[in-house]
């Protein structure tokens, strides 16, 4: 039951002040590290040997990871594309894409997004994770909540980025768990029984349960998966090769630091946004 | 020839002090703002009425603005999955796709992004973005190029996010302009006669020239664009939209930043790329 945010409890990027608890971790000299590495193109393969380097994760350096992203008619691009960024790069990991139908799917704005699989042929994935969207029809029908429940049943670990936990919550699998969702959103959790926190990454028994706030949370909730499951080194890793240095030109990426003029705006386009309580179509 | 970064010089993110020069841009009441937004749905639509909202834009209100993603196989999603996640909100933007030859490209990571436009088919764009991959290969090659030169040079703002400015590089548009690019490849782009500039967001020749660093500084990029063009009020309300309140869980964005044995295992996956010239198929 913990929202765990390791050397970084403010939420806000780290300071200089940071780098200490990270440089007590050390996992042998940059030769040996060296040694390690294979040499695939690095911005084009995981990279399995990194499983080898000094691994702090909680699962084994060779053990499997199974990712499957839930794609649906309406959903977010970035919200996955975040994560599956940094999944792709990490050892031993297969992601894959699945919809109820299978073939492409037709994200918001007229994106195209293709040759995902059947949910159906599916048989059980270490790890399911369901994006969000700007309309959760599709997801919030029988038949796909029926996929999603059956697979977040049997799975390691179950996540979701943005309000696709709202999707999962509808199917039941989050009663009684606690929550992240984008913060337009994230008080309808309650009406599927689950616990809101209002937190960018939040995870409950002990991580079987991890979610990230709204769309570009997704890629600060990848990199703490990163580090749980196959360490920190491999999130560091993949963090440097992604050029993940934020820099926001404006103080706008929350309520609490944003204008009350654009807060306002937001909460005229979807009433309800402030409160947490959006409207979004699928959603009673 | 000015690299901007309007009260964020050091780079960081915001403190609570970036408030200050945000403040002082007021853009009358909440309800005046509220009136102008229509019912459109926020998450799934761009809102043209922000368009009439104390707009500080380059552009005026009511000007159309194209921008052309340039996609090819072993393209990077992610690098233009955050640019299109806030454009596609922008008012009176519409955001399209094209490759060489149309239809589906096969990013890395065998990612499949469906229905572009085929290059030759667009007469011209206000904007082009070519984002960066893992395999230059594709859009080095001559009818590649040749088709975007021919949409760059009668682009209005010509720009790119990580290597993706070494494929307009290669077009011999940038010739002695100032150009970001992803840390590892950044100097390879003085092979082209353009300036190498190592920050996450570069423009030039007053911005027709804009560009982004590695793969997540599309975000970012995209956010000085949108500010730029459609004014800061669009480009904050989308920042609040897309939740971009970042918060690494590591210090390790950026090799100033990153542990020494972090940046070698980059190093020696991409030979060069701590100083820049990492090698990558498709150049030389």
């Amino acid at each position: 039951m913990t929202d765990s945010r390791d050397d970084n409890a403010s939420g806000k990027p780290l300071t200089g002040a940071g780098r200490s608890r990270r440089d007590v971790l050390r996992f042998g000299s940059i030769a040996a590290l060296g040694a390690v590495l294979g040499g695939g193109a690095l911005l084009g393969h995981a990279t399995p040997a990194l499983a080898q380097a000094g691994n702090e994760g909680e699962l084994a350096p060779n053990d499997p990871l199974n990712i499957l992203i839930v794609n649906y008619d309406g959903g977010t691009l970035l919200d996955f594309a975040g994560p599956s960024e940094i999944f792709h790069r990490l050892p031993n990991t297969n992601v894959r894409y699945a919809s109820l139908h299978g073939g492409s799917v037709n994200l918001e704005f007229g994106v195209v997004y293709g040759n995902t699989e059947r949910l159906a042929d599916i048989e059980k994935t270490d790890m399911i994770l369901v994006p969000g969207g700007s309309d959760l029809t599709a997801p919030m029908r029988p038949a796909y909540q029926a996929q999603i429940r059956r697979l977040a049943e049997s799975a390691k670990y179950v996540t979701s980025v943005c309000n696709g936990s709202l999707v999962l919550a509808a199917t039941g699998v989050l009663k009684g768990k606690r929550s992240a969702c984008h913060w337009a959103f994230i008080n309808k959790l309650s009406e599927y029984g689950a616990i809101p926190v209002p937190d960018r990454f939040v995870e409950d028994d002990n991580g079987r349960f991890m979610s990230g706030g709204g769309v570009t949370a997704g890629i600060d909730f990848a990199l703490r998966v990163a580090a749980k499951l196959r360490g920190r080194q491999a999130a560091e890793f993949t963090q440097l090769v992604i050029e993940y240095d934020p820099a926001p030109p404006f103080h706008s990426g929350h309520p609490r630091d944003a204008s009350p003029e654009i807060v306002a705006m937001v909460d005229k386009e979807l009433p309800g946004a402030s409160k947490g309580l959006a409207r979004i179509p699928g959603v009673r």
